[in-house]
């Protein structure tokens, strides 16, 4: 290592697998969130490999240098934007291209699951009941993906190989994607309803009462993107009353949901604990990526996956 | 009705729906098991409803004229040859069309919820614990498919949707088409393995303890064709002894599967009751198929779907 080393500083709870090849390149330094803010000063890059931590959030206002590259292993960033990094020159990278094929194949796989009726299989076999249903084709239905990023347009190429109908909503109507007003409509005639959208101030909370009115009876829901994107008490109640067929939380408000969540036991809902995006490797995909980059900004080149700090995403194509 | 109405002898415990269609142009006589043999001489044609019966392969051999075209609303015909039939210039049609699709949705639905650990996030989520998995990715793992008549031809396309590698096994090689010489090579190599053939005397107990043998242990294997397609006692003790991840079967060699059945409990083992080509709607489409055939039929046209009653299935293109 020359005295010149930068020193990338590492967010960990466990460390990350292969940064040894930055070995001699890069001066390497593991914090936990208690001792990120005294570290913070003297990092050139902080890389965000606990992406469940907001510790970032907490500690970037203090005083003192920040470093000029953040990178986050996770394709949201809403645990680690605040006003201060925002409004710096710190650039702030993801993890595109990591999960959204994975993401993509597990929507699939809950629409495929869902229009089978395997969960009550599963039951039927514990109670070793043999009784024949008719399922449902899930060719020639129709699916609403709300967010137009990479993790959305994964999840629309997937279901459409399905030769399911998708509409795709972002923020902005574009080519080939509906903007928030056509957002109800498009809610009203769904089978799936997959929500895949960064969570942002113009997305908090989205999914409301309203929302769940809005959809058919015979509707699913599937939250792949982030936990407060929905009202949990209103999935609830409509689940309760019957406003939707059922739904599938992939994320959540408060993670891990609490044991005592009432959300465990609701009819309808398949609880699964933020995984969907996380396939055998990933770790090591993520660190792969982010030395990848390392190399770049060492270089002096431009860094890819750059999140505009503004909107809280990487601007799509 | 006119006098020269043929009769349409209609073996089924309920009746199919939608035959009022041909009110005037057939008589129609509804019959059970018991009284099968007592009306097939007076019958021009037998429409074979009620597939999961023997019925027709007993009652066949017996005295008098026999139906010169029978057709069974299912894609196997292995419940109803028989030597006699065989040999006989009677006419046998299948369903082709109906459960194609379906099935192929259904195998794609399996291989999903396994890769992504789906049963076993059910099973958490009954015990409210938060458990995170790495899953895998479907794209670029391996089918073989054993089958290459329309149900696994369907198979085949569904999975390549997902990017999934396939090979299609049939009874002889040919384009695209691999012959039973390369089974064990293409079983020793794929992470799923779907049989979907029709049961005749060349495939019966294809699936046996050398077979699962020569699976990687890391392999699913999924049966949606006909029961004694399997040695369902080299499947539990493949399964028991690791020789192979796990399995769904749809089909058994005794349906329905008693409760007293071990195949219930085996740990690995995905039981349905034999309904994965069975979407809403699949009755009325069957009596449809049914109905167009007939008018074909009575106008003296060709048959689509005649079965090769040598082979016991319809020839492939």
């Amino acid at each position: 290592m020359t005295p010149s080393s930068p020193t990338v500083l590492v967010l960990d709870a466990e460390p990350p697998p292969r940064l040894g090849r930055l070995t001699g390149r890069a001066r390497i330094v593991h914090t936990d969130a208690a001792h990120l803010a005294g570290h913070l000063p003297a990092a050139d890059v902080l890389l965000v490999w606990d992406f469940t931590s907001g510790a970032v959030r907490e500690a970037w206002p203090g005083g003192g240098p920040r470093p000029r590259w953040v990178h986050t292993a996770s394709a949201g960033v809403d645990h680690l934007l605040c006003p201060e990094l925002a409004a710096s020159d710190t650039v702030v990278t993801n993890a595109r291209g990591i999960f959204e094929r994975p993401i993509a194949e597990y929507v699939a796989a809950l629409v495929l699951a869902v229009a089978k009726d395997l969960p009550r299989t599963l039951e039927y076999q514990r109670e070793r009941v043999w009784r024949h249903r008719e399922t449902r084709r899930v060719a020639g239905t129709r699916a609403c993906v709300v967010g137009s990023g990479p993790v959305g347009r994964a999840i629309v190429r997937t279901l459409k190989a399905l030769d399911v109908t998708t509409a795709l909503v972002g923020r902005v109507p574009r080519a080939g994607i509906h903007g928030p007003a056509d957002l109800d409509r498009l809610l009203s005639r769904a089978d799936w309803v997959i929500a895949a959208a960064p969570l942002t101030e113009r997305t908090y909370g989205m999914f409301d009462a309203h929302r769940f009115d809005v959809m058919q009876p015979s509707a699913f829901f599937v939250n792949v993107g982030r936990g407060p994107l929905v009202d949990e008490d209103a999935l609830a109640a409509a689940l309760t009353r019957r406003w939707i067929a059922g739904a599938a939380l992939d994320v959540f408000a408060a993670e891990p949901l609490p044991a005592e969540s009432p959300l465990w036991g609701l009819p309808g809902l398949l609880v699964s604990p933020h995984m969907s995006g996380d396939t055998v490797g990933w770790r090591d995909e993520l660190s792969v990526q982010f030395v990848e980059m390392y190399e770049r900004w060492a270089a002096g080149r431009s860094l890819p996956n750059v999140v505009d700090k503004q909107r809280g995403y990487v601007p799509g194509h």
